[in-house]
């Protein structure tokens, strides 16, 4: 029996409510949870260097194995010498299954037992994933925790859908937990899917847990249902899964959904949303959001959030930042993109402190009363 | 009388050509020279920070004052707390008087004695720019080092047109010398035109000099002439200007011709070819130039230059960087930028020494062959 790559450790559990703080042991260093992974799609998150995701304290990120199998191809990072040394990353990194991808972004699918056959959304070429394949790519990548290949249907699908999807997904897990060839290097996560069906989330949850993966993903939320319908699920899900394992709420990164999610015991999270808002200027803030376009701010020379510590808080204004995005320049989506991934991964040592002194539900409270989320017309994030 | 903002400080003079190393004391900063300036056109140098521009090595940079006087607007910079503050840089500035961009963006233009009416790029918007309009911005933008309004008509426009124009552009540099609200904090260079009539230019440069200005730039070069002709008119220009004055190439960046203006006596140089050539993926290495894009360098797990020590060099591979090219990700533009702007400084910082050693010629010698310059069909840069 080998040991597996990745280990979770529960620290200490809120008082109040389901929220863990713990860590994850990686081949690539040991990270606090709850945590938010930067996303860097295409082996770089965008706009940021490596060691600006250091200095804000990011200790993992994702990358995307549907991504990097059309570019720059799995072989090619291979022959790199796997993803931590082509993009001179040697902190953690998590890799998605491609499940996500093919469903959402290629065309003409064909779900058969066996795998997926679609057409890529770049150039329209014929391809074909499987768990199989999936592993194999990820295998080649080399990320730290990979996942394992699923079907992402929409939370509204029918009953009888969902039921034969979470079935089949389920066997894909297994055929791809087989496939695995570095379960002492990269540690294998199942996907729990089964859109807002109690009995199918709990089914598939159980199938998943009778393989014994080192932890666990949920996956088909934040698809378009309401938060309610998110939480109620997790409410359901995360109490049958193992203290002892990891659970990962994928594609998940609006401020409140992270502290709601903590409360239910989630662990990790990623999502685009810091830095594809940042790319349009706009910004999360202490007190709500900020768009930083906008003609108000052209004589503003305060930082985008005069409670933030990070890089561009400390040294530019708004008025700089909003004239760097009116004249298209590169600069401004840096400085953007880094305050936003500072601010959740902030958020996040805030939200560890408060399980930590047992007072989550009032950090709750208080940072959904500043940021805005009470008052009429909130945005949703 | 007030104490200059600008001083220069002949160290020594090459043995064998006009090479003289030297430093140019300013409000922020003793640069040494002969010296490459990053151009940060929009108060930015596209793509980089100002921690970057430090760490490779930049003194000062460049910035344009028409730019910046359409956005963000000149009163806005100085309600900012000027320049250096805005943008978050306590290094040297130079910014240029604006007239390269009226002669060569500009639409409509109507030259008078006063000045030139014309419409701008952005908006068609009717402006009008002066000698003093221009003192007037580049005071409130705070730049170390400032420029007079100069007309640079085309290096081989008429000698009558050119004489009329050198003769005006002379009016104008003491108009502006007049307008100068800030000589104790902003050094103002004349700039000497003549396109490349010789008597011409050596009839600005007199005139310049006979107001005394703190340092000399010299314009209209670099605009499509060959490097003969340019080389042609620094051999005779540069002899006229004091030892104790500083001496500004305009917009010149190309290896060679950096090393051929400081063998005629150059100590200062801008462009803005290193970062616009690196947004196409083309670099300047110490092999002569490499377009990362190519094809050829996607398997290639070296760096872009293997004799560079820049941030690039050491932690990337053209095949990272190909990647980050072919899939549009940003970061891929601020390694290719980061790397030619550091080749240019390193450059720089290797003639000053071959200055020191005296063997500046062998030195050009030995780059020019290992650049590949004497190939057939090399590139012009
Ligand atoms: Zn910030
Ligand atoms: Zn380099």
């Amino acid at each position: 029996m080998v040991e597996p790559a990745i280990r979770y450790r529960l620290i200490k559990k809120e008082k109040h409510t389901g929220a863990r703080l713990g860590e994850i042991i990686t081949p690539h260093g040991t990270f606090q949870t709850p945590m938010f992974m930067p996303v860097g799609t295409l082996a770089t998150v965008k706009s940021m260097s490596p060691e600006e995701l250091k200095e804000m304290g990011s200790q993992i990120i994702l990358s995307n194995t549907y991504h990097l199998w059309l570019r720059p191809g799995a072989n090619l990072v291979e022959e790199a010498g796997g993803l931590h040394k082509f993009m001179n990353w040697d902190k953690g990194i998590l890799t998605d299954s491609g499940g996500f991808q093919v469903f959402s972004l290629a065309e003409n699918r064909k779900i058969t037992e066996e795998g997926v056959h679609f057409r890529n959304h770049l150039n329209g070429a014929k391809m074909f994933l499987s768990p199989e394949k999936a592993i194999d790519i990820e295998n080649k990548l080399g990320a730290d925790i990979i996942m394992s290949f699923d079907e992402c249907p929409p939370f509204n699908e029918s009953y009888d859908y969902i039921k034969k999807s979470i079935e089949r997904t389920s066997r894909w897990a297994e055929r791809g937990l087989q496939a695995h060839k570095k379960p002492a290097e990269q540690g294998l996560f199942g996907i729990i899917q089964g859109g807002g069906y109690k009995d199918l989330r709990l089914q598939s949850a159980k199938d998943l847990m009778s393989m014994d993966f080192p932890g666990y993903s949920i996956g088909g939320l934040s698809v378009g249902e309401t938060k309610e319908e998110m939480n109620a699920v997790l409410d359901y899900l995360t109490p049958v899964i193992p203290d002892e394992k990891p659970r990962y709420l994928m594609g998940v990164g609006a401020p409140d959904s992270l502290i709601d999610g903590v409360i239910r015991g989630i662990d990790m999270f990623d999502c685009v949303l810091p830095t594809r808002i940042a790319r349009n200027g706009t910004c999360m803030t202490s007190k709500g959001r900020l768009v930083v376009k906008n003609a108000k701010f052209e004589r503003d020379f305060r930082p985008l959030d005069e409670n933030c510590s990070c890089y561009t808080c400390q040294n530019y204004t708004r008025a700089y930042i909003r004239h760097l995005f009116k004249a298209d320049e590169t600069f401004g989506l840096r400085l953007t993109s880094y305050h936003n991934l500072h601010f959740l991964i902030n958020l996040m040592n805030q939200v560890r402190q408060a399980i930590l002194d047992d007072n989550l539900l009032e950090f709750r409270e208080a940072f959904i009363e500043e940021y805005g989320y009470n008052q009429k017309n909130a945005k949703n994030f």
